[in-house]
């Protein structure tokens, strides 16, 4: 998989997560999201497209008018990526940031995500 | 696994990488990497504890003198952690930097460790 491809595949994922449309929510994830894939968060720890949906439409929820956006090009070697995110509200201010790392399958899909919060924490 | 345990774990892992004695660097990853784990980076995709214990000899003699510290506090959730490192010369010069990712396994070894090298990419 080269940069470009595993650009397009965040991008529907992301999308995935912005889209208000159910039926648009669930194509995205087919696209993006591997069929035994894994999503987990300091917050979630869950797997299915079924699972995430309802995460991704909760999110919505929670922060109406908000959307995801990425902070950073994508960052992948051996199948494996990582890419800087943000929350944005309505009027543009960041309500989180992370970054996300997965794993690709040879399907081009997202496999496995995993999240973390904020900035890496300073030197204990 | 609490910080502090995930904190040893990732410590003595580092000290592996550090050390110039192969008995002690085996006691080492027999201490803080699972017997299946894993170990990749943009350089190298390997499996087993002989196979680190190797590249990590390359290290040292690629770099004499160089020593792997940490630049931030263990970042963890779900068995995940996240950790940031830096490749100091000799003179306390920093070679490389970047972030590790990993899977801490049931019996509390790094099962599967992902590393990328400087920064998040900028926005493409």
């Amino acid at each position: 998989m080269n940069e470009q491809e595993a650009a397009a595949i965040v991008a529907a994922y992301v999308d995935a997560w912005n889209t208000g449309d159910e039926a648009e929510r669930r194509r995205l994830l087919e696209t993006s999201f591997a069929d035994a894939g894994t999503y987990t968060d300091p917050a979630v720890d869950l797997a299915g497209r079924d699972a995430l949906a309802e995460h991704a439409a909760a999110f919505g929820r929670r922060w109406p008018g908000a959307r995801i956006e990425l902070t950073s090009g994508i960052d992948h070697h051996h199948g494996l990526i990582r890419f800087g995110w943000r929350v944005a509200g309505p009027d543009g201010a960041t309500l989180r940031e992370g970054v996300d790392f997965a794993e690709i399958a040879s399907d081009g899909r997202l496999r496995r995500i995993v999240g973390f919060f904020g900035p890496l924490p300073p030197p204990s």
